[in-house]
């Protein structure tokens, strides 16, 4: 095979075949074929899109380039789920040992992020002891005496991924959606999960803003993963505002642990109860989504979802009794309010501001190598309709009292906001459910 | 700037501004930009094209990413011809020394080429003594004493064009008709000409195939020239079979001065009138085509152009003799015919296919630094029209007698020509005059 003919191939508009593809990834990344002739492929791509078989030809051999997980020795159906991103998004944290707790298997990878706050990896590190590096054997005797396991996804999951994501950051090559999908689903077939539901995210605070194009992402992963041979669905969830109340690492593990207890925001709950019950759903553990929804609220009631962290976090070496006394958890030692500007009703709260402003305070990294302080964050005491006089507290910044960040943090919390005299109704969450064939609308409107 | 945005505009179907053009191009040439970025960027003007003004833009950036030509030494005003190429087409060896006898200043850079057979430079060097190699000097001093210097092209003549060239040509960003076009002007521009006329070949042996990408290619380089403050024309002519009799380097020469002795083949004769009238027209030196191209034919009958010739032969330190003896330019030891293998008239002879013939011999280069043997070629001894027996001669090869070339050649040749039962009309030369904003169809047909 010849690379500049199969660029003009796909310049053309004709489709890659799975032999071309293959060629493709594996001399790109033995670094046979360089960077130039794949930014210019890539290119073409992007304007020329995929057709779903070249989207699931690309995914698996992205996800071949390295190692690919093999849960077989874990007993029963491995579900996992996966979100394409967004500000304060606490959901894996109570997914994971609810669904567990309702009988389903999670053995998930899961990574460290450059962000608003840290990954999952991170948030976890929060708890004293826990330990996410974990060796194979590890990952699956736990996963099989606990039904929950966590481990740092690492460098060998699909190095392709990395490799084309390095260049298609610095080509203009980023927003095009077979090759979203690909990134994203060949992590996720390369972590061997048996089924995977996505929470495909739209709007102002997502990585994807227009619904159509969330649609459209939704659809082409499921897709993928059909013709892998996984169990797939997608959900596709409003990203308007921050999720829930906590921005942060070791917030967010605290607000995990109180929704586990029901005492957790509205929007996290119903958020967290249409992803699990769709996972239940994968698995094959329940009738219906309503009585796996109904299922997964009873873990709540009895104590076994909040159990089920306990072992979870005992069987990774930490401290259970966090569980119980979240006063375990790293606490910054400056709390600021930030305050109404004047009377109204939130009318919109800008998640990307509210992340930006996690991220000045020290939340998140910058740099890959950066070590995080786990504590700060901030939590939000008002949310899209919520009624608010002037002075009364909007959110409260947990920090390290450097003042200069406090001050630029302030700022860009409080241009999040937009405070105004008309009531507004509560925010849609859950716009849409898609399978490979259907697109569902449940509260979507134009 | 920053690149990735560049591109992301560029991308988006916005326009870049000079400013931008002129930041990709010099980081580009000094390697600030890397490669897997402008290759990015190249694909996306395939797609999104780009603006007449970004076309200038692009051009002029190209053209003084190295050493500007200044011919304002030379008096008068200077008048070149480009052509895109095609097999056998000798018009540049006739023309220059027929413009000058009529009075115009020609003062012209030219290539050694890969192709089927070498460039204008290879051509007149096959006179024994010809110095392509001149200085500054010499050259501004030939062309103010004979009204005509050709030099050989230095490597410091948009070297831009060769580094963006290489990248194209292994990434599938070759057919852009703004990128062909800023390709082409930039060495033009940096040539120094005050007018150009272009001779844009279209049909089965040219780059451009078909017809309107030609009249595109056409009238988006005589607006570069416009728009850069030159004078410009181009003329659309048709490739459909090889120009003239002779393909190869001596050989060639030698048609170029029987032409001048008005012993040239017809079509040859044709093009040349309507190239040189054009360009004495572009030089103020004529009232109207018609008689620019009787002055033309006086110039060629009254021996005029044929001296002009001789004097610019010996100004450059060639034997001028060989006007006169053309027996003293170099000959093939091997004459050998190629015959017609059945009685009717020819219908087509495919350029590209003569082309390769010519180059099997070993009339062209296939490496940059081969040596070519300058006496090897070809010459038709049938062109489309004719009315040929079985058995008579439609070509003889020169070549060195190696039996294998001639057997790979003859195949090839013999390839080339249909020969039907039906007769043909010659076929149409001259197609089109196109100007920055007038097509004038002279003998198009669908």
């Amino acid at each position: 095979m010849h690379t500049p003919e199969l660029i003009l191939k796909k310049r053309n508009g004709s489709a890659l075949s799975k032999a071309e593809i293959d060629y493709l990834i594996k001399g790109f990344t033995s670094h046979a074929i360089p960077d130039y002739q794949m930014s210019a492929l890539l290119m073409a791509i992007y304007f020329r899109g995929m057709t779903a078989a070249e989207c699931v030809d690309l995914t698996m051999s992205m996800a071949r380039s390295g190692e690919m997980a093999d849960l077989g020795s874990i007993k029963g159906f491995k579900v996992d789920k996966h979100s394409t991103g967004g500000v304060g998004d606490t959901t894996s944290l109570v997914l994971a040992p609810l669904v567990a707790a309702a009988g389903g298997t999670v053995a998930k990878m899961t990574g460290r992020e450059l962000g608003h706050t840290g990954g999952t990896v991170d948030k976890l590190e929060s708890i004293p002891g826990m330990n996410l590096e974990l060796t194979k054997d590890q990952f699956i005797r736990i996963a099989n005496e606990v039904g929950l396991s966590l481990a740092a996804q690492s460098d060998s999951l699909a190095p392709a991924d990395k490799q084309i994501y390095a260049l298609r950051n610095v080509t203009g090559t980023v927003d095009s959606i077979p090759l979203i999908a690909a990134s994203i689903m060949s992590k996720k077939l390369a972590g061997g999960a048996d089924g995977i539901v996505l929470d495909v995210k739209t709007g102002s605070g997502a990585f994807m803003r227009k619904y159509q194009d969330s649609v459209e992402l939704a659809q082409t992963m499921v897709r993928i993963g059909d013709g892998a041979g996984r169990k797939m669905l997608a959900l596709i969830t409003s990203m308007e505002q921050p999720l829930g109340e906590a921005v942060g690492n070791a917030l967010e593990v605290k607000e995990a642990i109180e929704t586990l207890q029901g005492r957790g925001p509205q929007d996290l709950v119903e958020l967290v109860l249409e992803l699990g019950a769709n996972m239940l759903m994968l698995c094959g553990l329940a009738g219906g989504l309503e009585a796996a929804k109904a299922r997964l609220a009873q873990c709540i009631e009895d104590g076994s979802g909040a159990d089920k962290m306990a072992k979870f976090i005992k069987a990774q070496g930490g401290d259970p009794r966090v569980v119980k006394d979240t006063g375990l958890l790293p606490r910054a030692n400056t709390r600021i309010e930030v305050t109404a500007p004047l009377d109204g009703y939130v009318q919109r709260i800008d998640a990307l501001d509210v992340g930006m402003a996690s991220k000045l305070l020290g939340a998140g990294r910058t740099t890959k190598d950066e070590v995080l302080d786990l504590s700060i964050g901030l939590i939000l005491k008002k949310k899209v309709g919520s009624q608010v006089m002037a002075g009364e507290p909007l959110a409260e910044l947990h920090t390290d009292g450097n003042a200069a960040k406090v001050d630029l943090a302030k700022t860009r919390l409080l241009q999040a906001y937009t405070i105004g005299s008309r009531p507004v109704p509560q925010p849609r969450l859950i716009l849409a459910r898609v399978t490979a064939d259907n697109i569902e609308e449940i509260s979507y409107e134009e």
